[in-house]
C-alpha cells in the first residue's frame, strides 16, 4: 500500500505537481565540448541554477508543503551540509515557520551566509556527522522541533525525484544518469522515478573517494558508518548510510563508483570552460569518475548528469581555476 | 523600403524563424540575491549558455544562412576580438564554408583555442584595431574572402537582435534591457526589436571606461575612433565607433553609460557567488555600471540584465574570484 512513508513514482509525481509553482524547471545543456572529451553525449542537468543554487529545495519543499501547520509552528530542524539548509529555510521563509540548521562548523561560508539570508537559524557544529545527528535528534527531543531530514524523508526524496521526470521529458531517450551521492536521497527519488518510466535507464551513482560509505555498504551487504576524509565534495563529504535510502540504493541504483580530488578539480574546471556552469565539488563528481574511467560509455550513448550545486563562494573556486587539485 | 541591408523589425522575426533550429534559446534567470543588491528586480539573459559561449552565434549563423553556395565557397573572413570568432567559425563547419579570423594577439586563449577546434583558422594580429581591420579588408581585397563583418552587418544586427524577442516572450513587462557595447551590433539588433514590440522600454548601452567610443560619440555629435586601455572587458575593448551602428544607436539607445575596473571584478564575483554562472568581464558591465550607479532603477523596475557571453578559461578567472579588481 502507498502511503506518505514510501517513496513511490506516484509521489514522485504528486511533488511535481505540489513544488512546481515554487521551483525553476532547470535546462537540460547539451555539451559538445563535453561529449568530445567524455566520449559519449553529455548532458548536463544544471541544478545549481536552482533557487537556492542547489537542487535541495525541491525535497525541502515538498516535505513543507505536507506539514500541518502545527508541526509548522513548532519549527523545523535539519542537519545538513548546508544545501538542505539553505532548502529548508527558504521553504521555512515561504511557509512562515521557524527554522534551526546544524551545519559542520567546516561548510563553505557562502552556505552559512545564505542560510541566515534566507531567515535560517545556523548553530554550527565541531565534530563528526554521527555526533552532529545526535545533536540534532537532542534538539528535536528537547525543544520539539519537526525534523526535515535531509535525505532519509520519502516527501524530501520524492521531491528530488522530479529532477528525473523533467530529464526524461527534455530527454526521454535517456541511457544513462549519473548522480553525485552523499545522504543517498537525491539518487533514491531520481532512480525510482526514472526506472519506473524506462527500466531500461541505467543509474550510476557517485561517491568521492574519501566519503566512500555506501560503496562500502555494497561491499559488506549492510549499510555502514565510516570517517570521511578532506574533500572538495564537501556537499556530499557523509559518513553515514542512510537506512531508508540503503535498500532504495541496492535496489535501484545500477553502479556505485568513486571519485579521486585530482578529477574533482579537473572536473570543475571543465565545467567552466565548456558549460560556463560554477559549480561545487560536490557536483561534478560523476564528470570526474568518468575521467577517471571509473564506469564505461559507449560514444552513442546519452548520458545525463546531475549537477546537484553551486554553492561555492568565489574564493573557494579561485585556487581550483588556478589550477589546484585538492582543497 | 526594406531590403537585406537595412536592419529592421521583420528582419530579427525572420532571423529568429531562420537560425531557430540551430541555437540554444538561453533561459531568463530571475535572481532573488542580485535584486536585493541592485535595488531593482533583477533578470539574467545567460548567453553564455549558448552554444559557443557568447550570442556572437546568433548573427554569425544568421548572416552565414543567407549567403549564396558561390559567396560560402570563397571562404568567411571577419576580425574578432574572440565571441564572433567562434560564432563564425561554428556557422563555418556548419554550412561547409572555410572561415578565417583575425584576432588581437592579447586574446583570450580559450577564445583561440576554441575558434581552432570548430575549425577556423586564427591569424593572430599584434597591434591597434583599426590596423587589425585594415589587414583583414586587405584579405578580403586580396584572397576574396566573404566578409562576415562582427558587428557592422544589418544581417548580424538582426541575428544578434533575436535576443530581444526570447527575452519579450518571457518577461513580457520588462522596463529596462541592459547591453554590453562594443561593436554595436548586438545592442542596435535588440534596441530595434525591443522599441518595436514597446517603444517605452528603456535600453541602456554599457562600455567599459577604458573603451568608451561610443559615450565619446554621442558627446562629439559623430562617430569617433579612441585608443582603448587595457579592460577586463575585452570582448568589448573596442576602439571604432560603427558607421552603421552609430545612427542605431543615436536613435535606439536611451543611456549610455560607463563601467569601471573594480566594479567589472566585483561584478563577476556576484554573477558566481548568487547566479551561479562563468561570465567574461564584458558579459557584467551592466551589472558593473548598475553597482556603481551609473543609472538610475527603482525597487519595482524589472531589468534584464544581457549576459553575452562566458569565453575565459578558468585560469583567468581565478585571480579576480580571489578578489583582484583588474587584470
Amino acid at each position: 500500500m502507498e502511503t506518505a512513508n514510501t517513496l513511490t513514482p506516484q509521489a514522485v509525481r504528486a511533488a511535481r505537481e505540489r513544488i512546481g509553482r515554487y521551483i525553476r524547471r532547470t535546462p537540460l545543456l547539451d555539451s559538445e565540448g563535453l561529449s568530445r572529451q567524455l566520449g559519449c553525449q553529455a548532458y548536463l542537468k544544471a541544478e545549481m541554477l536552482q533557487r537556492t543554487g542547489s537542487f535541495k529545495l525541491r525535497g525541502a519543499l515538498n516535505k513543507a508543503l505536507q506539514l500541518t501547520p502545527e508541526e509548522l509552528g513548532r519549527g523545523l530542524v535539519a542537519s545538513s551540509a548546508g544545501n538542505h539548509a539553505q532548502g529548508l529555510a527558504y521553504a521555512g521563509r515561504l511557509l512562515g515557520a521557524r527554522t534551526v540548521i546544524v551545519m559542520p562548523s567546516t561548510a563553505p561560508q557562502q552556505k552559512i551566509d545564505n542560510t541566515r539570508a534566507l531567515g535560517g537559524q545556523v548553530i554550527l557544529f565541531e565534530g563528526r556527522q554521527v555526533d552532529r545527528i545526535a545533536y540534532m535528534e537532542r534538539l528535536v527531543r528537547e525543544k520539539g522541533y519537526t525534523l526535515v531530514h535531509a535525505s532519509e524523508d520519502p516527501q524530501v526524496m520524492a521531491g528530488q525525484g522530479t529532477i528525473a521526470l523533467e530529464i526524461l521529458e527534455d530527454l526521454p531517450d535517456v541511457d544513462t544518469i549519473v548522480v553525485p551521492l552523499g545522504g543517498g536521497g537525491l539518487i533514491s527519488g531520481i532512480a525510482v522515478a526514472a526506472k519506473a518510466q524506462n527500466p531500461r535507464i541505467r543509474v550510476v551513482g557517485v561517491e568521492p573517494a574519501a566519503a566512500p560509505k555506501y560503496h562500502e555498504s555494497r561491499r559488506e551487504g549492510h549499510p555502514v558508518v565510516i570517517p570521511a576524509g578532506t574533500t572538495l565534495a564537501d556537499g556530499i563529504r557523509e559518513e553515514v548510510t542512510g537506512k531508508n535510502a540503503y535498500p532504495l540504493v541496492e535496489r535501484y541504483v545500477d553502479e556505485l563508483v568513486l571519485a579521486g580530488e585530482a578529477a574533482i578539480a579537473q572536473a570543475l574546471r571543465l565545467l567552466c570552460a565548456d558549460a560556463k556552469l560554477a559549480a561545487e565539488g560536490a557536483a561534478v563528481v560523476g564528470l570526474a569518475a568518468l575521467l577517471e574511467g571509473a564506469f564505461q560509455v559507449r560514444p552513442d550513448e546519452k548520458v545525463c548528469f546531475v549537477l546537484s550545486g553551486g554553492n561555492w563562494e568565489p574564493a573557494r573556486l579561485a585556487p581550483v581555476y588556478a589550477g589546484a587539485d585538492h582543497l
